[in-house]
């Protein structure tokens, strides 16, 4: 045997096995999991059902849920070497060195109605027998599943092998399992097929083996990674203590298949079974590798070891693999054999893969075979996108965040008490929005300056402040900024955060002491990211924030001495005072308009006025972006910015903090030099904008009108 | 073959291999790695490496490093059937089915002077030649190490060893390997033998694999599990960008062997090598299961799956292992599986385990036996204890923020920049203690207590607020609290919290409420975590904070008018309270002294005054502790506090907000029945206490001394 192979013993596989000459008395084979063969349900039989042929579309655009696809998984593993090539087109031969044949067979009444209703079962062997004619009617009349007179058949072999291959598996026939298996279960509802899916194989088989072997298996983890929620599944076990439904799907806000809430995180079980559901919904498509590997770390691997499954069975869909057009998904063969490497740890290995969804033929056969190289035993190719995206860190930490209730390994770092009623509670943005404004008054003297309108009074009333006299001012810098940055870290055990060590970090007061020091006017507008008053929930913050703008400069601004206004933006609150630059006349004005757009959002001027005022934003503007905002990624192109955004300029600062501190003195040299400019430019105006400066307050001049500037003023 | 087992082909382990007659074109086997065995170095001659007998003591207690372990571990493998038994007392027969010989040898001097300098290879050279009492002499001196005349010769087979172990694996001459080794090697430093270490043989075979296989392998991990930290495996490669060294460690404060602060979080290498080096240095002894797969799931794997090396080495000592005296932890066999279960799935399985320490023979036994099934291929035992102590959680998270400079997977939900100067940052309890001020202000007219003391004015300036005229009530209740809950959810990208989605939960304020009801005066006394103060910086909150305690007592309400105290104590201030109760004789006019304890400190009344203080206490005190205290842990026994502890009771809530809003109506009934009781025991206490209560105004009265109660008072 080993001189037919050609291989040198030391190395060969066929030595495992070679009988060694000791006097030793025989041993039973010690680790009988590693000498077991991986079982492998597959049966060309299953390839009967198919979509009754109605127009020339059916030709040229085939049912995603294509006969093919179990055969094209076959062949790939047997072009692969894992299972002999002659086992493709029969029912014999299947298996070989490394895997070992499960036959299919179908599915019991008694079985299939331990998971559905009679009427269900009675249905589906109804259409064994109808004519083309009614069973395109109940094609069309379904959610989403087709019917020919194979159907009957094939759902209930598909079911069958399903039982047959947990049942090889728990009994310790094979060390794990993959049932290569059509059609689908695990859109099947109790009581109706659903979603290209007849009979819920994985449900079935779950209470089949909860039934028989009630002393092996007294607990069973059903993963489920197909890109849709698994609703058949989730409520055959809603309130079942005993089966825990984990899956990892597309959700998009409840507008993927199959649609509903019924997939979303807060869908945690109910009755007895609460705590045993876990959802983990992707908010859209496009997630990989590094968010799925991120999932399982985070949640899905926890989860699974305090639970302490006896039987794990993984409803394997392969349609969140690169190129399955449902899914727009980019899970690679690698991931998915990372991923069934650390389900191989549950359960003393015992792991039955069954296939559910997934369309484009060489996808689904890629990845299952990278999912049945690890079943085998081989080590999961090294990932290569090791990265979770915003959305996925974001899902599971809601997730994680909700089953904080049930699991003890999600608590840590979670805070999950509710909050307290009123009035022991208050928003920290009002809490240092007063603070600010005690701040403020302390050193400056800033005072609030009334607003009196209806639609934005309440929830501006603390937000506007201003130093005394900035109306005779001859500069008036005016602020317009979110809330300040707070810098903290939990604990990582309860997640609360020590007020002693959480930092508000402030630094636009440099600003103010800049202007302070230099005798200008200071308006401050503080833009709460939403609004605390019950009464103007829900109303736009930019909007309002827009508005508030316009009424400060009509009623205050515009009619104050001023001739110099620098306008300061920081973060969101930025899109303020860029509308009203393009919605009011302050071209005069205006020298110096200035935002800290760090990572948010940078807002073109909409010229309302005069198109020229794009190419005055862009020469008097100065629009600062952290190093991280996504306009700076190889993505976009890396061009720069249209003019309408202004002078925009990367800066090699992330947060807004650093952002304000660092650039400090170019900010204020570009400031003042603008400002600097403009006195000497005004002395040639000519005799229409004619002000006096006062002499010796330079700082805190003041102009009036008709009045020839005296030489020391020209100075 | 197969008959002689007695085993029925269809599941027997040695039909793989079994020739099948076919016509197809014979094909290389599929899957080279699971066909290959595991690897074992193993040699009996590293026995001769042992500490020379120098009194009768080292017969009844000989050194940890004994030469046994590595015959024990051999033992337990052939007793598991692994390997032939008969290995054990050779260097022949070693391997068998499941595990083939990788036999050691000598590493040369131009191997070990990879890592080591020459003087340190010439003086173990030396020590072959060495008289026994230059060799006890050189023991007695060096770091923890001992010499006999064939230590040389064992620690060049040692490293020689482990160096073909690691080629072995790289070249694929076994699919993964585990070199049963001494003497260890992780603390041998470049320049000194030392902790029973005489080379670096990790860091020999890492040197000679980069330089043999530079194609090959360009990146290695050394993940070492080893309870003490590999000191000179890190300072081999400590500005070395391609090898990650990662370790696991009780570091206790730097005073755990081998001592200092090299191994702890915040060491992660230098220059080029910067950001390749990961501590994970546990701050006590008792780490387990729970703790190390915490570690692996939330920081080891995402790094090392991040670096993506081309081979891992895991400097493998099992001295974390339940029953070894130096490293007093509980790691399983099992956790020892699922670890190295995790490590396989890296670097397309290429992993070589090398031993390092570990001392207990039987607990090095089993452990190696954990590691070395899953390493043949077996699934790891299932886990039993998955829970992460908040040691671990603590730890771990302090290692993900120092590395989240360098590792994209570790910055999520970090935040990593730095603190920006003052005048731009505020500690938010601060901000918090003046929001409080101004709320109790607005609702209360509760104004500052001035409190003239040098050693705590400054840090309580804000801290102590009181009622107006407080002291004419007849009943005051005092308040010594924490500072308020904060509960937030923090962007989980980011780590940012935002504003408005962060809430301040000051619950206390609901007995503010229910004293001004009843018109009762209220002082109330916050305590800060820490000093804001420069100057106070460092002085301990709790003395300043009984300090000020006794100094109200002493100045106001000792002297006040109130015959009734009502004390309420939150949190950690709690030890106010008790501390003044313990040192003034209060007991006439304290009704009633409440502490919400929560899961923070109990403390003890000190009878200062005389011992019948604590029955008095006992009987006037209401401790609510939460659901979740340590005290009602099962290892503290479940017993009842002692009565100098108060009358504990143990309730369903879990959080400070919970506990002061769920008990509120007992706290009340509780204090308004002792406020009562007091009032008619008063009544009936003879002339010299008599005073007059104000019809009308039952709950503002005032009492005057020296006038008879009226009947409508009695009532």
């Amino acid at each position: 045997m080993v001189i037919t192979n050609g291989i040198a013993p030391i190395s060969a596989p066929s030595s495992i096995g070679t009988p060694t000459i000791s006097t030793l008395p025989p041993i039973a084979d010690p680790l009988p999991y590693v000498s077991l063969k991986t079982g492998l349900c597959y049966d060309v039989r299953m390839r009967y059902h198919a979509k009754i042929v109605t127009n020339a579309y059916d030709y040229t655009d085939p049912h995603p849920e294509d006969p093919r696809r179990v055969y094209r998984i076959y062949k790939a593993m047997a072009e692969a070497g894992l299972v002999d090539m002659k086992g493709a087109s029969g029912a014999e031969h299947i298996g070989g060195k490394l895997m070992q044949h499960i036959p299919a067979r179908e599915a019991t009444k008694e079985e299939v109605t331990l998971v559905h209703e009679m009427k269900h079962w009675d249905f589906i062997e109804r259409t064994a027998s109808m004519t083309q004619d009614e069973l395109v009617e109940e094609t069309d009349n379904g959610d989403s599943v087709y019917f020919n007179n194979e159907s009957w058949f094939c759902a209930k072999l598909s079911c069958g092998g399903v039982i047959d291959t947990c049942k090889a598996v728990v009994r310790g026939d094979v060390k794990n399992a993959i049932a290569v298996v059509r059609p689908p279960g695990h859109h099947a509802e109790p009581y109706k097929p659903a979603g290209f899916c007849m009979f819920n194989n994985v449900a079935v088989a779950s209470r089949v083996i909860l039934k028989e072997f009630p002393e092996q298996v007294k607990k069973i983890l059903i993963l489920d990674w197909d890109i849709h929620h698994g609703n058949g599944t989730q409520r055959a076990f809603y309130n079942d203590p005993n089966v825990l439904y984990i899956s990892l799907h597309r959700y998009d806000n409840g507008k993927f298949y199959p649609g509903g809430t019924f997939g979303n995180y807060d869908k945690v079980g109910e009755g007895p079974g609460e705590g045993r559901n876990v959802n983990i919904p992707w908010p859209c498509g496009g997630m990989g590798d590094g968010d799925y590997i991120y999932a399982f770390q985070k949640t899905v691997m926890p989860i699974a070891e305090e639970f302490g499954p006896d039987l794990v069975i993984l409803s394997s869909g392969f349609d969140a693999a690169p190129g399955d057009e449902l899914g727009e998904c980019f899970v690679s063969p690698a991931a998915y054999g990372h991923m069934t490497h650390m389900l191989k740890s549950l359960a003393h290995g015992k792991l039955a893969v069954v296939l559910e969804g997934g369309y484009n033929l060489d996808s689904i056969a890629t990845s299952a075979l990278g999912v049945t190289k690890v079943l085998i035993g081989d080590a999961p190719i090294p990932l290569t996108n090791v990265y979770a995206r915003p959305e996925a860190v974001q899902t599971v930490d809601k997730v994680s965040r909700t089953q904080a209730r049930f699991w003890k390994c999600m608590k840590i770092g979670h805070m999950i008490h509710d909050l307290p009623e009123a009035p022991a509670v208050e928003r920290l943005q009002d809490i240092i929005r007063r603070y600010q404004a005690s701040q403020l008054f302390a050193h400056f003297n800033m005072t609030k300056l009334p607003i009196f309108r209806d639609r934005i009074s309440r929830s501006f009333e603390d937000q506007v402040l201003c130093t005394p006299g900035f109306q005779s001012a001859k500069t008036v810098v005016v602020i317009v900024h979110d809330p300040p940055d707070v810098w903290t870290e939990p604990d990582p055990v309860t997640g609360q955060i020590s007020l002693h060590e959480t930092f508000v970090m402030d630094a636009e007061i440099k600003y103010i002491q800049w202007a302070h020091q230099k005798g200008y006017g200071v308006v401050d507008i503080n833009a709460p990211a939403i609004f605390t008053d019950q009464e103007d929930e829900g109303y736009n913050v930019q909007a309002a924030l827009q508005d508030l703008c316009l009424y400060v400069w009509d009623n205050y601004l515009d009619l104050s001495d001023a001739r110099n206004f620098v306008f300061v933006g920081v973060g969101e609150a930025c899109g303020g005072h860029v509308y009203l630059l393009g919605h009011r006349e302050v071209r005069e004005r205006v020298r110096a308009a200035i935002a800290f757009a760090g990572a948010k959002t940078v807002f073109p001027i909409v010229p309302i006025m005069d198109e020229f005022i794009t190419d005055w934003y862009y020469k008097n503007s100065l629009v600062l972006t952290s190093s991280n905002h996504p306009m700076w990624e190889q993505s976009n192109g890396g061009k720069n910015p249209r003019k309408k955004y202004g002078n925009v300029q990367k800066t090699e600062y992330e947060t807004m903090n650093e952002l304000l501190i660092g650039k400090y003195s170019d900010v204020i040299a570009f400031a003042e030099e603008d400002i600097e400019e403009s006195s000497s430019e005004e002395e040639d105006a000519g005799p229409d904008r004619k002000r006096l400066k006062n002499e010796g307050s330079s700082d805190e001049g003041a102009w009036v009108d008709g009045v020839i500037p005296t030489s020391a003023a020209i100075m």
